[in-house]
């Protein structure tokens, strides 16, 4: 194993940083790297608005699950799936541009989320750590307000960046026999390996470091699928202009 | 710019590779490095199919816009986005699982590509070159049959990957200011920035090594937006049980 493969197989989220700032140039070497990313067709449908001002931090935090960080981190991105760029590029070589397609809601999410794993690989490499917060999709209407985001641009997540106050153990990945299948998805055995990794999970969450709890995989996954998640999404896609048509 | 780094800004799509096929034990090394990346609420949601078999490859090429790597390639993978497991193992602790919310599409989606460019990093790192295969979206639901892909489980993007037997230029991206933004979306000088990007561009396209023509970012936008996109991919996603609710 190489030494950018054993940093991508020991990833965990950091959650807390030193006070440390990124040196200069630091932050735009890394976005640099996110660029370097595939992306379909060349559509680079990703843009990332910097955070630095206090009181937006705070109001970010607030409305994104009031996960601290965001607030202190030396640096906190949003990543924004961007087709304005591209849809007023077109327009300009005469065509009027058809929007709202749910393959250019794929495109564009996917192109970001190339370009944030390079971003997060990119800063890991430098001895940074990182946490992606989904949790801006809580309210993306008034924090697309707050980043003053445009039709043709939504936020798909955040990114907390600093060096790390904290080591935390690398979390149990479901054994690969259940991710990765030959030639056709084949799930015959999925439910007894599940229920050993439950078992994995479960030892891993009673002797963790930090907030150790009595569960495990499958009871963890009991939550995100027992009520409407995130209902407000469709609605505010298509507010700005991802109409999944 | 350390070795990483250096690798993340250095991709360019392979598509055409050595006959030279990977060690033994490597690709299951690469997908583990997939697995590595973050995951939404340690949902992952990402699958992997590794198709081997030449019959299946020569179908997908068919129904995936004729790209013959697809075919040759020493290595194909399809990545799919995968609530299978999460809803059977939720559905197992005794809850009836909410399914088809728009935000489980984003979940699913953004987890997938996550995944797939740690693999496609740890692929670079040890030489190899990879190019993503978006074109499986042109057919996903014959392309599914085939992977036998049960509900829950949608098709993303396959990918190519084996030794590089070309070494394509670096293609130039958007200038950093217009994808980087601080504190807000700012595009007030976008249309110059990207006028002048243009003319990178163009000169790119006229310069390479390989199927030099005469275009720029912008003409290349054109096609993507002049007709509606992959039309059939609403109506898949909700067959295979993402209704974007």
């Amino acid at each position: 194993m190489n030494p950018t493969i054993e940093l991508l197989t020991s990833h965990r989220s950091i959650r807390k940083f030193t006070s440390e700032s990124l040196p200069p140039n630091l932050l735009e070497t890394l976005v640099k790297a996110g660029q370097g990313a595939s992306t379909s067709n060349h559509v680079q449908a990703c843009s990332v608005i910097r955070v630095s001002d206090a009181a937006n931090r705070e109001t970010i935090m607030a409305l994104a699950g009031n996960q601290p960080y965001i607030s202190t981190a030396p640096e906190f991105l949003v990543f924004c799936a961007d087709m304005k760029r591209n849809v007023d590029a077109a327009e300009r070589t005469g065509i009027e541009a058809t929007r709202g397609m749910t393959e250019q809601l794929l495109v564009s999410t996917v192109d970001v989320a190339l370009f944030a794993q390079n971003v997060a690989v990119a800063a890991e490499s430098v001895g940074l750590g990182i946490v992606y917060i989904g949790g801006i999709r809580n309210n993306p209407a008034p924090i697309s307000e707050l980043l003053k985001l445009p039709e043709h641009v939504y936020p798909v997540f955040g990114m907390c960046i600093g060096y790390p106050d904290q080591q935390p153990e690398v979390k149990p990945r479901l054994p690969l026999t259940t991710v990765l299948k030959q030639d056709y998805y084949n799930s015959e055995d999925d439910e007894a390996i599940i229920n050993r990794y439950d078992q994995d999970m479960s030892d891993y969450y009673l002797h963790r470091s930090g907030a150790a709890k009595d569960s495990n995989w499958s009871k963890g996954m009991a939550p995100m699928f027992s009520g409407k998640l995130r209902p407000h999404m469709r609605e505010f896609l298509i507010s700005k202009g991802f109409e999944m048509k």
